[in-house]
C-alpha cells in the first residue's frame, strides 16, 4: 500500500504516523514544497522517502493536507495523475468550495471529501502526535460521490486509527463547522491582539495571566497560511457568526452600562450548560 | 496555629489542603453559609472542625474566599471580631473596592489584600485541587498597610505553597486583570452563548466541536456567583476592555467584508507572537 501525503505538517503528519502504526505494509511517501519539512518529516520517521507529483501513478491512498486555497487546485492535479484505482482525500476545514470544484473531474469517484476534527494550535512536521485522532469525529461529505470500493478503503483508515464518521453535506458542515471552530479563532485571535496591545509597554503584566488566559487566547497561536484561506472560503457563513458574536457582546456591555448585573448572571447561568455539551469533548486535543 | 477558611470553594478548599499539608500542626477550621459545603469539605479532609464567626477570636489566620461582593462585608466583621495578633486576608480577584472599604478600619493593619491567580472553571469544595498554587502568582496590594509581622506570616503561607509573589497597587491591579483575566470570562461566556443559541436545534452538532471550542469556550462553565460581583466591582476597567474587544472584532469583519484577506493575514501573523508571551504559563490550572 503506497500512501502518499501532500502537505507534511500537522495534520497530514499525525495521520502518516498512525497509518505507519496501523498498516506495517504501508510506504509512506511524502510530498512538500517546504524542503525543510521534507527533512524534517523524514528524519522524525514520519515518511519513508520524499517524492514529486509525478509518483502519483502509483498512489493507493492521497492525503491532501495543505491549506484549503492550496487544497483545490492540488486535488485537481492529483486526480489528474493518479490511476483509476486511487483513493484521493482532502482533510480541509472547508468542504463547499472543494466539492463543488471538484464536482465534474472525471475521476470524481475516486475523490473522497473529509474533515477530520482534531487538531492542536501548533504548525509543521513537529507537531505531528502519534493518537492525534484517537476518539475524535470525521466528517464525510457527498460520501455517494465517490466509488463504494474506495469509501470501504477509507473507512478502515480511519476505524483502525480510532475515529468516529459522520455523514454530512458540504453546505452543512460549513455552516455549523463556522460556530463550534471557525468563531472560535476569531474570538481567540482578536483576544489576544486587544491584550498585545493594551499591554504592549507592560510586558511583565502577562506574570498576572492565569491558565485561563491562556485557555481562551490559545488559537492565536494558529497558522495565519491556514486559517486565512479558512475564512475566505467559508466567508458567508463566518461573517454570520462574527455579526452574532458582536450582538451579543454588546448586549452584555449594555447590561453592564446599566447595571443589570442581575440579567448577567442570568445570561451566564443559561450559558453554563455547556458544560453537559461539552461532556465528551476532550478539553486538549 | 488555627486556620479559619471562610467559603470552602474551589479557591479556599485549594488553600486548605496545601495549608494542611505544609503546616502539620495547623487546625483547619471551615465557616460556609452553605451548609452542604461545611458537610463536604469536613468530609473531604479539607477542614477538621466546622465552625463560626463567634469563634474567631482564637484565630492566627482567617482567610475569606467568597465572592467579590459578600468578601467586603465578611472581612469588615471579620477584622471587628479577631484578635490584634491575626492576619486577615482576602483572595478576590478586584482589589480596589475592598481596600478602599477598609481603609479605615482600626485593625486595617491586621489585613492583607491578596489576589491568588490559578483557579479552574469549577466551583464548590469537590473542586478543590492541592498543589493548584504551586508555580502560580500571587498580586499582594497595598502591603505596607499590613502589620510587618502579619506580612511576613502571609508570605511564609505563599512560598510553602509555591506562589511567586508581585506587589502592585489596587488601582493598576483591577485594570490590567481587566485585560488578562476579567475579559477572558466574557469573550468565552459570549461564545458559548451565539453557538448555543444558534444550534440549539441541533444539539448533535456539538459532535462537531474539537478541542479548539472547548479550549476557547471552558471558562463559560464558570459561577455566575463569583463572576457577576466581579464585573459589577471591576465595572470601569471591563467596560474599557470589552469595549475594545468589540473595536477589534468589528475591524475584522469589515476586512472580511471587503475581502482584504492580506490584511487578515498579516494580522493573525502579528497576533501570533503571543506564543512568546504566554511561554511559562500553564495551559491548564
Amino acid at each position: 500500500m503506497n500512501v502518499f501525503i501532500i502537505g507534511l505538517g500537522l495534520i497530514g503528519g499525525s495521520l502518516a504516523l498512525d497509518i505507519r502504526r496501523e498498516f506495517k505494509q504501508a510506504q509512506l511517501f511524502g510530498i512538500d514544497t517546504n524542503e525543510e519539512h521534507v527533512s524534517q518529516a523524514l528524519e522524525l520517521g514520519i515518511i519513508d522517502s520524499a517524492a514529486s507529483m509525478d509518483d502519483l501513478n502509483k498512489a493507493t491512498i492521497v492525503i491532501v493536507s495543505v491549506p484549503v486555497d492550496i487544497s483545490i487546485r492540488v486535488c485537481q492535479q492529483v486526480l489528474d495523475m493518479v490511476n483509476d484505482h486511487a483513493l484521493v482525500l482532502d482533510v480541509g476545514s472547508t468542504k463547499e468550495a472543494i466539492c463543488d470544484a471538484l464536482a465534474s473531474h472525471p475521476k470524481r469517484r475516486n475523490f473522497l471529501a473529509t474533515h477530520p476534527i482534531a487538531g492542536t494550535e501548533f504548525s509543521g512536521p513537529k507537531a505531528a502526535l502519534e493518537h492525534l485522532y484517537q476518539g475524535k469525529t470525521n466528517i464525510i461529505c457527498e460520501v455517494e460521490k465517490t466509488a463504494f470500493k474506495l469509501q470501504e478503503r477509507a473507512l478502515e483508515v480511519f476505524a483502525k486509527i480510532g475515529m468516529r464518521i459522520r455523514y454530512m453535506d458540504a453546505k452543512s458542515h460549513d455552516k455549523h463547522i463556522a460556530y463550534v471552530s471557525h468563531l472560535s479563532h476569531i474570538s481567540s485571535f482578536m483576544l489576544g491582539k486587544t491584550v498585545i496591545e493594551k499591554e504592549k509597554n507592560e510586558r511583565d503584566i502577562f506574570d498576572m495571566a492565569g491558565s485561563g488566559f491562556a485557555s481562551t487566547v490559545r488559537l492565536a497561536k494558529s497558522s495565519p497560511a491556514m486559517w486565512a484561506p479558512i475564512f475566505k472560503q467559508n466567508k458567508g457563513n463566518v461573517l454570520e457568526t462574527l455579526e452574532e458574536y458582536i450582538q451579543n457582546l454588546q448586549q452584555f456591555r449594555e447590561l453592564m452600562l446599566r447595571d443589570d448585573f442581575e440579567e448577567i448572571f442570568r445570561e451566564m447561568e443559561n450559558t453554563n450548560h455547556i458544560k453537559q455539551i461539552l461532556n465528551g469533548i476532550l478539553q486538549e486535543a
